[in-house]
């Protein structure tokens, strides 16, 4: 029934390659299926102005997408003059999501900026650039810990992210683009290795949705992320 | 223990008071509490030009603040030269949130503009624009039909949004500034006049929550919803 | 002979009410007929960086409109990324009709700056920011003199505005739209209260005039400045 | 007493130099004392989109000024991404004034655009401005009957422009830099041949005036017409 | 003496790897050492609209670069709301380049745009954009002549560029940035496949060169061509 | 066979004014036949930031066209809103000219800001605002000589600049917009003095071009060099 062939509650393959970057402090190239984002980390041993001498650190994140990831091409947001609601929109929510994994005081005064830059588009990509984002944000840390700029682990947990929507009226698991452009009602869960949620949001274009839908995409959002913390922590050990 | 006394699923008074623009064909100002939000609907009868020729209408709506709606004065987005993340974000889910109360069809090729600026900022102003904005499009469209512009009412239901959060470590339902600002996770959620959910924003700044506090939630939105849609019809009858 | 039927001396009805923005250090709500204008007085303890150490004040101004402030829905000057000439212009004669009025040196080093939100045009919109942007100026340094900030008051006398046209020949006060967009020649005047003079821009759009109208342009303005200051200490008493 | 040692009714040396532009359809290169202003008129055999079908012509004009006409640099406003407020407001004076002595209907649905860049600056820009544009459209505009393409003159009469002010107590005519940075009180005057008003714009910056004042500027802003359109005859017979 | 350890005239190891994005119509990735930049071309059945009517086609190139491309990051350009003058200029230096090998009358009229996105920068982007550029121009032009649309090959000759320069006083070909970054004089140099020259952009930053060492960095980048070239058809084959 | 009716190699007539601004502390206005070009020098005693503290100087440039230079009007790079990536290109080219002829150490911690600003436009305006640039740049640099402000001259060497070109098949000097706009080859050689190069920018539109030719223009901009150094000298001495 779903274009792909597969199952209701069956994800894309994911893969996720580290160490791609030559510069960054973190990075890696997550694959969900057909969506692929290169996510980097860049490390500043300042914090942003708002949180000097707070001893708090900060977690930012920058979103993009390649003119020709999408099947028509896009028009360059440089050279358009701004970004996009859509745009700004989305690395919102990935910074928010990140930084409910982290511990701020534990980071110290310095900021960690997240880059997600999406090379290849098949719906789904702010949700694999959560996922994506918070490796390279692992790495980064890591990084410093073994340089002991910091002594303690200021992550405090995974955090991952996936989209579920009512596609021919079925509730669906990890929407590609074809399924994403058909669904009335959808929605991106941010989660935590634990199973805590960070952010959930649904919404219908042109239709409504009842809570019995949306608790069964909640479900299908918790199978989804032990498959994607599994990602996480293969990639990573 | 809540700043405002009230009790945790109690809402704060709600005023709408309509006609209050001369120029356009619907408005109100919608008071929630300190929360004052001007909402007019503008109609045009041309669509943009994306639905040029296929049949069906657009709802869109525009967000704005004035610089001394809050405690502290915000510079002009005018005069920055953009609007911010956060107007972009706030302006997209009102459209959204009104587009789904529509047939499309039947609202035929024009556009109706909501303008929602807010006049004073007390935590809400996004829920508020939602719940006025249904009724500036509420009266624009009731024009229409009295003018015989339009033959059937495109309007399908109510829309109004409340915001809940965890303040304190309780659910509480209609957060003002106070408890906005202190919340760690807190959400917004759009329904339906029979209580079909149109799109839910959850997200924990620095923290994370439950499917169970998810639930309370959502509950206290549900009852909070049955004022705000008392207090539309109220104001239309 | 007039639109509204008004004598030719006639000024519209004034209202102004006070206290209408819980947030600001002064607020006002100005209605010149169906011209509604919020003015509001944000003070800032700190002088604009080009006044450091000079020991003198500053009182700036911005203006706005709301979309549907008029008869046909204007852009929103936000989503449009920039100001106007028009505003531009409008914005620099409030601020500079306050600053004729105040004491740099009593108000010290600081900074006031007035909003004027059109929420209802009908004409006149410039002039009426002046005689209500006055009075919510007023409002603040009342605040800051009670707080014992401020020893003396650096006020010198009151600041109000009003225009003046030649319409179908014959020299009216106090145009409103119907007017102002009929008028070949039309003013704005700026006085004190005790009728000094501190702008006069009066401009002819494919037209000309001569002394003699104007000096009863003039006449008419004295006139009607009378009126507005009543208002205005009517208000504050 | 005038820094420059003038008499208080005495103009600065005015000279104009016509054809300067190879390209342009009329063109001079204006300087009073030591303000030099470059004019050309531009002719478009469309009018603004606004205009068409209507039979009517438009004048407008855009005013730049080079980075060191002034005494230290000024940052380029192509460079800044956008015209300051002040130039917005002296390019739609310019415009204005000179629309004031054309006939729009005999003009018909073209458009020429008075360009004024300032290559040097010592006070009254916008008047020289004003008085080398008229210059300028007049020569396009004599190319235009000449050719055939206008059977009558659309231009009713001459038009220039001159500022006056209140210096160390004194009314003086035609403010250089050393006086216009002074006087607390000043005029820009804009004229017709047959001295008839086009726009008048006197303001005080931190200060008051009369309409005594305002009388004797306006009377010295007669004087100093005559010999500018005296100039302006001279150098087109 | 260079710091990688090549020969004068080594060039890095060049890869060349196509169809990496699903969406384009020719698309490829290349390595030059460790600057890696991403090429894809989109074609559009319109040409630009200065070409309507003409029978001619275009070709035109945008450039970007990823925020941590860098050893530090740069911020992002759709962030900051304009592309900087170097990206513009290297925009257009693809674009011409590419242009100079195309027919563009055999082209017809329709537009491919090369977007070159840099993933990884260690000198040398601009030419390696131009020689995967080229790819990506072959691979899309390939597709349209398989499809019949069209009848005859519009691509002149193979297109490529690389970089050279005074190093520690001695010529060497295909800077990478150690080198870059130190070199007074250094040129890149546009060839095509027969070795016609199409652009040489040579300067000296704070230095300057002869003929003689001109000549020599032409016969540099002349071994080079033939390196790009083999490449290129390498992968094409 | 030129339009002009020019020997190949033959430069346009050249003048040079010096001390044509006021303010300036460096200024001449150059024409080049009909390309007109004023260049002022301005002084600042702090460097840009990045070079604080470093005992280095900075020279740069900006460059501009008045709207009505050309044939026909361009639009005002201040009204749209931003530089054209041709000025941003053009403006990098003549600041790094210039810089190649300066001693920076000598030159101090100051920086000397080059406008170019085009008058009037036939052609090689790059050029002249190199060959200009470095006349207002000398005057400049002798009048912080004069002044004891510098005690030895940074100035290296003259720096100028000219276009050659492939017109109608042959070696051109010097090319004015008619051949500039026909050439398929063309270039911009920046040389010193002593007849070093600075900056060789050859490109072919649409075309390609051998070494052979190269080499030709480059003897022709040799040649051309002498007469451009001469005009230099001889306004300076």
């Amino acid at each position: 029934m779903r274009p792909s062939g597969r199952n209701l509650s069956e994800m894309r393959s994911i893969s996720i390659e580290t160490g791609v970057m030559r510069h960054a402090e973190g990075s890696c190239l997550i694959r969900c299926g057909n969506t692929h984002v290169l996510c980097t980390a860049s490390v500043e041993n300042n914090p942003p102005r708002f949180l000097k001498g707070t001893g708090l650190g900060w977690v930012t994140a920058e979103y993009g997408m390649l003119p020709r990831a999408t099947n028509t091409r896009n028009r360059r947001e440089a050279a358009q003059g701004k970004q996009s609601g859509r745009t700004q929109e989305i690395q919102r929510l990935i910074g928010r999501s990140l930084r409910a994994g982290i511990d701020r005081v534990a980071l110290g005064e310095r900021q960690i900026t997240i880059d997600c830059d999406v090379i290849q588009a098949d719906g789904g990509t702010r949700c694999a650039s959560i996922t994506g984002g918070w490796v390279a944000l692992r790495l980064a840390v890591n990084k410093l810990l073994a340089a002991g700029v910091l002594n303690s682990d200021p992550i405090l947990d995974h955090v991952a992210a996936v989209s579920c929507g009512i596609y021919a009226g079925q509730p669906v698991l990890d929407l590609d683009y074809a399924e994403d452009s058909e669904a009335g009602t959808d929605g991106n869960f941010v989660l935590t290795g634990s199973g805590k949620l960070i952010e959930v949001q649904m919404s219908a274009e042109g239709a409504t949705f009842s809570r019995d839908e949306m608790n069964q995409l909640l479900d299908l959002a918790d199978a989804g992320m032990s498959e994607l913390v599994a990602a996480q922590k293969a990639v990573l050990s």
